[in-house]
């Protein structure tokens, strides 16, 4: 590797330099804060973790996305963590083993060996909390609420937000009796909307049941689908009947306390669906093609470490919030510069000044005092009358 | 893998729950404040690079430590970072491209594939400050005077600190016609200070130089150890003393800014060889048989990126930092219990709440008010004459 590229950074891997860093580092500590004040208490995750751990309740795509590596002390498999959601869950069930609901929150890099899509990173930072214990909607509700305050925080434009409830296609499928393979092809044809191909795969399916999961591809769009939705499923099984009426429940209390907020509704939309058990939710922003934040119920992921508890919860990428919000910058930087000098007092006045919080850099031998401005520096230190003062820098 | 270990994490690999995951945090933003106020600039640097780049400059040791897998998009073998520092120089050198003399400070999780030492871990959350641009001592006392101020700050008790410089061996070693695998069986010998085999891999040098190098295993105490170098070296290369003199200078400086700080010299103390070129200096505390916090100069790493640039600094790891110092808990966790309800003046008065930075709880379905205190509660919230009032938590 010659000189000249051995900079180069892999596809997707950034390095984040300031005063980026530091809208990062302001932004994360105001998330970190906003989550201490809805209850959520802060987990910090190990990057690795014996791969069966980390692919716990996850599906295949969670397995191709991860980097795999022999643990030399152990010999067995490790992982790079790509998702911190299945290590929350381990920690929720195995580690603190609580009675009662819990809510934890976390904030850390993952790495995708594969990117969730063309030109995305593969080290975003995970920011997300979960809610564990709890299957009624009232913790759907609120993890949707912090998400959505998450949002509102950092200022991205123009949120709108989808709802599903993967009960409903779990629910009929398994009514008509489709078997893994069948249900799986209906699954992709549902998503894409190929509503000749969903035809199709159910055309031998009683004309109920046929008719109800050809109408799962159309109902998609505002509130007024939750209401087609009661008149199509009117025949479902009852699961099915409580999945809507879950999901409508949700929509009604978001609709009163957000009125403001796009609400869409897409009840053949399942992502994550081998994964969620329950409502699903994901934020958009016109002109991004992924959604900027997202989550959902997976109420059974924690069977895998001992404890089958509920669970619902959401995550975003830090540096998509960033990108995409609105942030101020991080405070101007200022600070007062201080003279190449090994005099102790000056040095006891630099010490003074930076337990005061003030920001003091010190010339470096040779240094011009043009490098005070360069340095964000408006004041310096002076000496005068044998005292050291705070003067403004002359301009 | 059963159940019931599949929570078993990789040996030297943890999680850190709550509370001690937020006194970490606390810590963090403590100490990347005290940088800022220093004068250094935040980044965030990758966590997978080529692994050309992760080891530039470094010396076996850190390729050893270093997890490699293969980038599956560019076919090129990548590592997991287990060192921030050749980044962050890499950043100045290749990114930056500053005239001047450049601040830079970090802080993130770094990976071990082999500890440090037997029960050390493998997953620290390193810490740090670099100072490039400037070869005086006076970056190198900038950078101990800052890792000095993190310890008083997470107020670790009994720190001493031992201060070498790599010059001194370097230049007596080529001053004596060392060859490479001499040169290294006599620097293990003196790490070991080990006074036999250094007279014995010696014994073929002129008397003067075999004297010198001699004297160095012996060249460990307290100040008194720099008097009697400069008398044991008279004969030395100019190199060899001017490496000695700034030792002297250095250490004369942080005897007047910390007369309170136990200062032990070791000039055959060359941890790092490869790598540093300068001071090198380390903190340590009784009982803990690993620096906690240590540093040096290493002014060719830019080189290999383009741009050799003089360079200081020094690193820690944060779990030990909170381990070790006697850091107060996070702030005492408090808050406002609100009942279970969908009342939309209710969610309006706690969002107020929130916002003026209130810790509120919603109880969940079925929660019983003895929930309140068990999270932390210690008021609640109640509707009386048709408002939601804070009000105590009955005891």
């Amino acid at each position: 590797m010659a000189t000249v590229d051995r900079w180069l950074l892999p596809d997707g891997i950034e390095e984040v330099l300031p005063p980026e860093a530091a809208r990062i580092e302001v932004v994360r500590r105001q998330m970190l804060d906003l989550f201490q004040r809805w209850g959520y208490e802060f987990v910090v995750t190990p990057h690795i973790e014996f791969l069966e751990s980390l692919l716990t309740g996850a599906g295949q795509d969670l397995d191709l996305r991860t980097f795999k590596v022999t643990d030399p002390l152990s010999g067995r498999l490790i992982g790079f963590r790509a998702d911190i959601t299945p290590q929350v869950a381990r920690i929720d069930a195995h580690t603190l083993r609580r009675e009662g609901p819990s809510r934890l929150c976390y904030a850390g890099s993952v790495l995708h060996a594969k990117p969730r899509a063309l030109s995305t990173s593969r080290s975003p930072i995970q920011l997300g909390a979960e809610l564990y214990g709890d299957a009624s909607p009232a913790s759907d509700v609120e993890v949707i609420g912090l998400m959505l305050e998450v949002l509102e925080q950092v200022a991205v434009p123009d949120v709108h937000m989808d709802l599903g409830h993967v009960g409903i296609y779990r629910g009929l499928a398994r009514a008509a009796g489709l078997s893994g393979e069948v249900e799986q092809q209906l699954f992709d044809a549902l998503q894409r909307k190929a509503v000749d191909e969903v035809e199709a795969l159910t055309a031998a399916l009683p004309a109920v049941q046929a008719s109800m999961l050809r109408a799962l591809a159309e109902l998609c769009g505002g509130r007024e689908v939750l209401d087609l939705a009661q008149a199509c499923l009117v025949d479902a099984p009852a699961e099915v009947q409580a999945a809507l009426d879950e999901l409508i429940g949700i929509a009604d209390i978001l609709g009163v306390r957000y009125p403001e907020l796009p609400l869409y509704f897409d009840l053949s939309e399942l992502r994550g669906y081998h994964y969620h058990t329950g409502v699903v939710f994901a934020a958009f922003v016109p002109g991004v093609g992924q959604s900027i934040a997202q989550g959902g119920r997976y109420d059974d992921i924690g069977a895998d470490f001992g404890r089958a508890r509920p669970a619902t919860g959401f995550s975003t990428d830090l540096k998509t919030l960033v990108a995409l919000g609105q942030v101020e910058s991080a405070e101007p930087v200022i600070g007062i510069w201080a003279p190449d000098s090994h005099d102790v007092y000056l040095w006891q006045m630099v010490q003074r000044l930076r337990r005061q919080g003030e920001r003091v850099v010190q010339a470096l031998p040779g240094q011009p005092i043009a490098a005070a401005r360069a340095g964000g520096c408006d004041r310096q230190l002076l000496l005068s009358d044998g005292q050291w003062r705070v003067v403004p820098l002359a301009p």
